[in-house]
This record gives structure tokens, sequence and C-alpha cells, in this order.
């Protein structure tokens, strides 16, 4: 469904009804832009200015008075003022006692004041009912109509009717309403459009990171040393094949940093016997973004696949089989199939599918709209069995790539290990103790633990949930 | 949660309450499916008839009286009867006064008549309070149960308490009631029904036509010019050959068209010195399928990556690779490596992947599930930012691809152009464009026109949003 | 939004309200857990318990008291006690008289009583309001803040006021209130919480069996087979070849199913003359999981792309290719180029690609938020129409695959046909089948069956919905 309203011209409304008519503070940008989507939807709207016969641009059919003229004219008072003088409003307590009054501002900061800007109005106004609403959309929404992102309005106020009043405001703009609580809520809401994706940053800084250092680390493998060593020129390898190795790298690094705080958490409970202290800050906020680690995790498998799907298409890889071949026929030399070798190419390549395609899964159960569908119990079954699986497959994929390149010096150029000995560490690591922690004596003990128990605690409560 | 009821008898009611009795006027496939449904979930059925004897194939347990007989044994009457007849309640005026009437009535055609059919029905009975609900929902996925599409009931109406009492009944329905306000959104919730993808239309037809003609310009220079001069049956490029350049070529443009709206309006805005004058109505609705045209251009580029990624594995391309090393090896001629084809080779493909993976994310951040969870900053950011970066990317994929042949004659035959010649006019055009927009004068000038100033304005606003 | 209160204190609560009380009987995990959130977010919080003094482990700032003094503090309390403890609270139906009783219970089974807990705990104590909420939530999620399947409370009560009170602390808890209607559905809602995918079982348990099935049957053709006859070791197979076969196989046959049962019903329907007889109880379960069957297809499809892309980096085909070229090159014998070959190998492959586009199409279109947006007839259109198309371009892919190897004997080895035949039967013959249903003569008796008709009955219900 689009607008309840889309054209230009308040419709006609019902005959049973007369216009309701909201009282507007302000004619700045925002004002004017949530007057003119009321006055489209309907309703009846006053502006109230400092200079009332200077305000110009305003929607048609809309009238502005002074801010005392125009607060009389309706129970609902949108404040499109900015905080920095909402004072002056005191000088106007007597006339908005028992209004409604609709907090539609921002900040420039996060937490720029020590309380919300809508709890500093009530506090001013101790006699009105002060509610936040639409600062989470922009003006050149309400103007365009293009509302995409924000069609969402976060709603809060003390008082249920006057929230329920803006409530249905809302609606009848064709925006969806959410209520968030008690004028508690505010501060939040104001901090929410400026946000700009919080629990990403960890998550990308630390990809990012681990993509430049890997990245320069091939580099010295792959391009420094045969220069060195061969005086070949091996530059053309930054655009793909260097990639192909710092992203399948960081993808497997990044699963296994999603299953490691889980394992860090009941090594802690474990130690500490009991579940009900608080972790440590880091290891909180490490397991809230897990799922944005996750996701960058399949960001960068997701390049792997497709950097490998491209390698038949490539000159390189191209030349360098019509050379092989040519090379054999002219010494008319035959290369014998080898079993083992087909056997290792095919299963690494399988396990690394099969990984993906979990990974996938995992992905798209974390859609909001299907992690919204399933419960707690299915939610866990895919993201903590379905992810071990997943990062069994991935390490083995690895594992197997490497095969027994492992133990051959060549490998080794300058003493550094091909990158995926070092994307193995982590994963090895990580599945060794969570090995050690399903073994049955341990998983009992960290069960009880989860259940409630406590290490010192005599107490019994079975009869309680 | 699957529905609340899926038995086929009702299930026992609470003994603490009386089961609550609802009226269906009209005994026609939607009103027995409804009142069967209602029946499974608790209600007592009464249908109201013109012929109470002559109805059969009703739910078991429901009793069917003349129209004005089972009115009275409820406060909600459910109106399943075609507006062509509602005329005829009229005769009921007395009995429905006060009472509910939902109107679950659909048309056959947008905008069929020139007041929506629920305020018509309330014009028809003043005394009566309407309620549009229902008429999202079929008659076979209320039997059925299977609600996949549209568990969505869109309810609206002017008393509120009416309304609520018909969500709960569609709540106790296991579907999920949309309040949309008052009856004014009517007429909207009874066109919604009867769309069938409005805003894909022009997408769609753009990048048919588009399509077609690239399909057959290719088809000239590919298949028909080497038959003319060569006799060589190339038809069997109709399959990928053809596709995989007509898709790329769709998939640039459409994406380029996604942001040249943009780019008008800002040139609009800067001309006219005001934001505050509406676009002409061709741009407005150009903007607002910007979302549409830029998913069926991620679908043209899906499809062009899964046509190259089959390349190696078509029977043409192994049987010309085996053909060149064999005519190598028969002159016994061996070709050296050309590190700069090499970079190209590795470079547009690698330009190529990013700028499908950055394409990828924006297709999964219009999602509606995501794009709720995201606040305008961050939607802003990824639409416009990333979506430039994207755009940046498949040019340039597409310019390394061209590489050195934009100069060589031999690509132009019959003096037409590859077709990847034509997928650049419109994003360089672009790029170039936006690259003078983004230049600190002007970005000056147009953010300012932007935040509401305008050119012949001196008033002073700076206190208001 | 993340929750609206993080912190570990409660946040000082607006003063111009009281803390709100809320009694919490019970002092297991749960009850701790969801005391600690309340008093995070600001609720006066009093635990009710058989043992005060020996209680510990709660939330600073709560207060322990027996139940009776407890349950004096506040009108709301959580009954969080195992439901075979309930009877005791019979002891305190004077206390609790008028009281808001929130029964948070969970059971181990599905359907382990035959009334719900909450409605067993309504006729405990008539006097009271009983509302069911919160157990969708784990102990763990409350306290670890980490809620990304469950921020969803399904909440369920007779009394309305009653169950908006509970809806108001939901939404203060940062958790998305879900209204389920009266108390009937607390049943629903309390198996909620232990189902683990039941509409996934049916398709999963298929196409594991089908996958068993055909892995053994391509094992005997393709491993066994040339072992017995030409001692040929060809294990490697196991790992990407014969997958490659199964996959498409059991993705077909999958497809095919989800079509398969509307077809049925069409026959049953018209065999019938009526709309309005049940379908049989396994046809009913078939309809209501195709969903489900095609999801599974499209993983399948989707591991068979995969599969199929990464056939020219295997050592084997890069080995076979290498030593066809070196055959030819020793024999000096050139390869002509096929056109029908080209046709035939690029057309099957281009048919693929179009039918897992569609595919893909139709899984994006089923995901919750996306089926959300559209309406019935479109959701129609897509999964029917569309539906159709991208069934019969796989069909055509399989059959353009096949060849003209159908007739060749060598392909039946054992007299076994190829697994593509197999794969075949379904859709064929489902396509024949719909063929003839879509047929003018049939087509318009099954629609008016459809709109309602019924084959002996004479009613004109014309004006009826």
């Amino acid at each position: 469904m689009e607008d309840t309203c889309t054209d230009e011209f308040p419709l006609t409304m019902n005959s049973s009804e007369k216009e309701e008519a909201v009282c507007v503070f302000g004619t700045g940008d925002f004002g004017r832009s949530l007057g003119f989507k009321m006055r489209q939807c309907g309703y009846s709207v006053v502006f109230g200015s400092r200079n009332p016969q200077m305000s110009s641009l305003l929607p048609s059919g809309a009238e502005v008075l002074s801010y005392s003229e125009a607060a009389q004219k309706s129970d609902i008072i949108i404040v499109a003022i900015h905080r920095e003088h909402y004072d002056f409003l005191t000088e106007l307590t007597k006339v908005l006692k028992g209004k409604i009054l609709v907090d539609v501002s921002n900040n420039l900061k996060v937490n720029q004041y020590p309380e919300s800007n809508a709890e500093y109005l009530a506090q001013l106004l101790p006699g009105t009912h002060v509610v936040k609403a639409f600062n989470t959309i922009s003006a050149w929404a309400l103007q365009s109509g293009a509302l995409d992102a924000s069609r969402q309005v976060l709603v809060c106020g003390n008082d249920s009717k006057a929230k329920q009043r803006v409530i249905n405001i809302v609606r009848t703009l064709g925006l969806t309403p959410l209520d968030q609580g008690s004028l508690m809520a505010a501060k939040e809401i104001e901090n929410y459009p400026l946000q700009l994706f919080p629990m990403w940053r960890f998550p990308i800084y630390l990809s990012a990171a681990l993509c430049i250092f890997l990245f320069f680390y091939c580099v010295i493998r792959d391009v420094i040393y045969p220069y060195v060593y061969g005086k070949k020129n091996e530059t053309f390898r930054l655009a793909i094949s260097i990639p192909n190795r710092v992203f399948p790298t960081v993808a497997l690094i990044l699963l296994a940093l999603v299953y490691l705080p889980g394992v860090l958490a009941a090594i802690l409970q474990l130690y500490r016997g009991t579940k009900y202290r608080r972790f440590p800050a880091w290891l909180d906020h490490w397991m809230l973004c897990r799922k944005q680690l996750g996701l960058v995790a399949l960001g960068f498998a997701f390049l792997h696949v497709l950097y490998t799907l491209v390698i038949p298409i490539r000159y390189f890889v191209r030349w360098k089989l019509k050379n092989i071949t040519l090379t054999q026929a002219m010494t008319n030399k035959d290369s014998s199939f080898s079993t083992s070798t087909a056997w290792r190419s095919d299963s690494y390549v399988a396990l690394g599918i099969l990984g993906f395609f979990l990974f996938l899964l995992l992905g798209i159960t974390s859609l909001p709209s299907v992690s919204n569908t399933v419960n707690w119990r299915e939610f866990r079954f895919v993201q903590s069995k379905l992810g071990y699986v997943t990062l069994i497959l991935c390490t083995a994929h690895t594992l197997v790539y490497g095969g027994q390149r492992f133990l051959s010096p060549s490998s080794y150029r300058w003493y550094l290990p091909p990158a995926y000995v070092l994307a193995l560490i982590i994963p090895c690591t990580l599945l060794v103790i969570k090995f050690v922690l399903i073994m049955p004596c341990i998983d009992k003990a960290l069960t009880r633990i989860r259940q409630g128990w406590e290490r010192k605690s005599a107490l019994n409560r079975k009869t309680d949930i």
C-alpha cells in the first residue's frame, strides 16, 4: 500500500466529520513540509510564527498566526523549533496548558544534551502532554512522498491518550507509527536518526584491517618474492589472484570470530561457576555484533566464490593451460591421470560449495523478516548447530586445499607461510576448544550453570521457572 | 505462528465467555467462506438472505434468516453483497441503526466509482458505523487456510470503537489487521487488490523495449554481418553470446537511469532557485519508480553474471580453445605471455565482480524488512553513496572491457559500434554531470536550496526546523 | 532501534511518574531474568517466594516477600512457576481477586495437557484476569540483550484492559508485543516455542530420501558399472559428478511436486462438481507445505548451479580436455565444428539459466517481507504463472540436455536409464495434465466451480459476493 493520500490537494473529507485542526509552531523547512503533508491528508493546518506577516512559502490553505493565537486553534501543537529556542515557550504556559505538544526535533550529535529534547520540553511546560514523534522522517521525504527508508515514525509519550491521538495522525499521513512506550524512550529516538550503522563499525574496521594486512602479506609472497628471485613481473596478480587469497582468509577468520565469544563466555561461566555475573564489556559488545561479523564474513565468502568461478575465463589461466598442453605436445609426453589428485581437487571444491551454501542459509535466516518467523529454538538450531557445521565445512575446505603443501618447504617463501595457513589458526583453535566443551562431563556442568545453578548455592528452586 | 484456529469444527470456547454472534448479509461464495472461517474460530454466525429457505451450502451450525431478522441477532453485520445491490439496505435503516457494517466489497476496475463502496454505504445508512475490511483476502484463501500472500487485512473506519471490534475479529481469525485510519482510506483499500505491480510497469516495459532493440542490433552485427561477408553460420550465438551482450548493456543503462532523475531534479532546483515548486509529473513518476528500475537492472546484471560464468562450459568455447592450441602445436609456434593483456583481462573482471557485489548489497538493502531497520541517514548513505560507487565500478568495468577496441575500425561493422559503446553513453554523461554538481560552489548552492533557502526570499528562519 | 533500556542500572524515571510495581511469583531462572530486565527498564519489582529469606541471586533493588505479601504490592503478577505447582495458588484466591496474572509458562512437549496452562490458570482462579505472554522469550535472551530471534512476545487474554497493560510492559522492555486475541490462542502460543520447523519436515525428509536413492542409483551406474566392465577407478566422481546428477534431479522432482497438488485438487473438484467438500488430509497437508517444498527445490537448484560452474576448475576436467587436445595433436587430426552441437549445448545452458533466474525470483517473493507487500492478485501471478514458466523452462533444460541420448542404448547401463530420465517423469506428466486442464471447455467448468457454482445446485446467487 502506498500513501493513503498522494494528491496535491486535500481530499474531500467525509461529510460527517469536521476537518481536524493541527497547529504547527515554526515555519522552517520541516514545519512547512509536515504542514504540507497534513493539508494533503485533510487536516486544517494553522502555523504559529514570530512574524506571521513575514512568513511565506506555506502550503496553500494554511493560516499563519502569532504563537498564542495559533495555539488556541488546536489541541495538538507540533513544535517544529530548535531546542535552543524552547525557553520562549514558557511565555505561553497558560495557553498551552492541557494541550498535546509534539516534539519533532533532532540534535546534531548523539547524546548532545544530558536529557532528551522531549523531556526538556516536558520539564519546561509541566501542564502539557509531550509526545515525541516525526523526528525519524525527513522534510524531503514528506514533500516527495518517497518514503522508502522511513515510513516508520517512532512515537513515545507519558500520556497514553495524547500518544494515541498523535499515532492516529501518523497513520492518516500514510506512515507507520511504532509505539516506543513512555517519554523515557525519547533519548533513544532522538539518537536514532544520527546513527550510521553503529553495530557494523567494529566488523567493518576489523575486516578492513585484516584485508590490508593480508593484501601486503600476499604481495610480498606472490609479487615481490618472484620479482626478487626470478625477475618475473607478476603485478597483474594484484587484480584477482591476490584478492582471491585475501578474501577467503578474511571470511574464515571472521566466521571463526563469530563463534569465539560464545566459547569464551562458556569458559568464563565455567570458571566463575555462575551465569549471573556480567561479562567484561568488550565480550558483551563482541557478542552483540556477531550477526554483523557473520554477514561481513558472508560478503567476503561471496566475493571469494565469484573470484574463483571466473578463474577459467582469465587470460592468464587460459594462456597457462594452453602452454602446458603445447609443451607436452612438443615433447610428446603424455600425463597420467592421478585419482588421488582428482579426489583432492573435487573434495575441496565440494566442501567449499556446501560450506558456502550453508553460510548463505545462515545469512538468509538473519534477514529481519525471516528471523521474526522462527521461534527461539529454531533460531538457535540454525545459528548454532548449522553455524558450526558451516565453520567445520569451511575449515575442512581450507585444510584439504592446503593438502600436503603444509609440509613442503617451497611454500614458505622468506619463512612466510601461505595465507591459508594464517586463515586456519583461529578456526582450528576454536574447534578444538568447542570439542572439549561439548564433552559430556563439561557440557553437563555448563548446562547446569546456564539453567541458573550456582556453584556455592544450596537453594532448591525446582518449582520455579 | 500459523492460524490460531485451523480445525474444522469450532473450538470449545472459554467457559467464561458466550459465543459472540456475527451476522453475514449475503450467502455468496465470499460470505459463506468468511462465515465458515468465523464458525471455525468460535463465532456464532447468522446469515441474512433474501430467500432464507433456499440458501444451502452454508457452514454447519450457521443459521439463515431474512435480512431484518438476521440483523437483530448481532451488532456486527458483514455486508457480503455487491455494491449495485446496496440500495435495498435503506429499507433496513431502522434495524441497522447504531450497528457496525463491515464492507468487504471489491470492484472490477480501479476507481470504478467516484467514491469508494464503503463511503457510499456510509452515505446510504448515516446512522451506522461503516468499517472497511477483509476485501484483500480471497474466498479461496479463507477456505484453504493458505494465506501466504494476504494474511494482512487492511481496515479503516471513522468510528474507532467499531474499528477496534472489527480488528479484534480479524485477529481472532488468525489474520493480521492493519489500521489504515479513517474511511477516507477506503478508496485506496478497494483499489489495492486490483493492482498488478503498478510501480513495476514502466521499468519492465522500458527494459523489454531496450532488450528487443539491442537484440536485433546485435543480431545484425554478430549474425547477419558474418553471414553476408563470410557465409558463416553463427546462428548458435542467439542462445548465449548475444543475450550476454544485451543483458549487461540493459543493466548498465537502467542503473544509470536510476540516478539520472536525481541529477535532473538537482539541475531543475538550481535553475528555479527553490525546492518548493513541484517537479513535472514525468520526473515525479520517474523518481518514484527508481527502486524498481534498480531491481530490474540488478536482475539483468545477475543474468549477465551467470551467462559469463558458463562461458568455459560451452562447446563453442572449448572447441575454439582446443583449435587454437592445435594450430599452434602444428605450427610449432609458442605464444608469449602479455602482462598488459593479463592486467586488462583481470582488472575488468575484478571491477565487474566488485560492481556486482555492491549492486547486490543495494538490492538486499531495498528488501522491505531490511530498509525498515535502517534510518534515513543510513538509507541515503547506502542508496546514494554506495549507489554511485556501484555505477562508477560498472562503468569502469565496461570501459576497461572495451579497452583499445574503441578506436579499432574493425569493431565498427556497417558503421554500427559494439553494444558496449551504446551502454556507456548515458552512464558517462550522468557521471560527468554529477561530477560538476558536486563541485564545492555548485554543491553549496544546492545544499542551501535543499535546506529550504529560496533565491529571492529575504526571510530569516534560523530558529525553525 | 535497539532496546530502549540497555544500561545495567535503572534509568531515572520521569519525575512526574512513580515507579510502577510488578510482582513476580517464583525466583527461578526465568523469573529472575525477567525481574532483572524490568528493574533495568525502571519498574519496581517484588518477588514472591515460598522461602523469602532463602532466595538469593535476585536483581539488586528487588524485594522478596511471601507470596501473599508480594501479591498485595502490585496489580500485575507474573506467574513464573511450573504448571504442576499452580494449584497452591488457590490458597491466594482472595488476594489475587481482580489482579492481572501473567502466565509465562512453557511445556516440555507439544499439546502436553488437554487445555493450555493459561486457560488452566484462569479456571483455577476465576476472579483474575489471565494474560499469556513472555513464553516465547528465553531467560538467556533477557539477560544478554541478544534478542535476534525473539523480540516478538505473543500476548493473548480475554480482558482487553489487562492485555493492554501487559502489552505496555512488553513495549517498555524493548520487545515487540503481538496481540493474538483471546485466551483461546494460548494453546497455540504455548506450542510455538516447542516447534522445530514443523512445515519443513515433510519436504526435508522427502528430499533426503530422494537424494539417498538417487545417489546410490548413480553410484551403480557411474562407479560400479565402469569398475565391473572396465576395471576403472571412478570413485573420485562421488565428490562432484554424482552430486551434480542427484541435485538437479531432486530439484526438478520437488519443483513438480509443488504444482502437482494444485492439479490433483482441480481434478478432484471437477470430479466432485463442487469446491465445498474438504480435500483428503494428505492433500491438504501437501498444499500447505508447497512453499517449503519449493524453497528446498531452490536450494538443490542453487547447489546444481554452483556444482556446474566449478566444472572447468576441476582437475579431472582440465586433464581430460588437455588429453583430448594432445591425442588430436599427436594424430594430427583436426576436429570440425558442429553448429548443431553448439546450438544444443548453448540452448540447454541458456534454458537452465533462465529457469534458475525465475526460480530465484519465486524464492525472493516468498520472503515474508516481500510477500506482505504484494496483494493476492500479484502473489498468484508470481507463484502460479511465473511458477509454471519456471517449471517449463527447467523441464525443457533437462530435455535438451538429454537430447538424442534418450534412444541411445549405451546410456542404459544394466537397463538403468540415466538420472535425468527419472527426473523428467513427474514434470512431464504434470505439464500434460495441466495442458489438458487449461483447455477452454475444462477451464470454464473449473472456474465456475471455483466461483462457488455446484453441479446440482439451482440457486441463483448473483447478488452476493
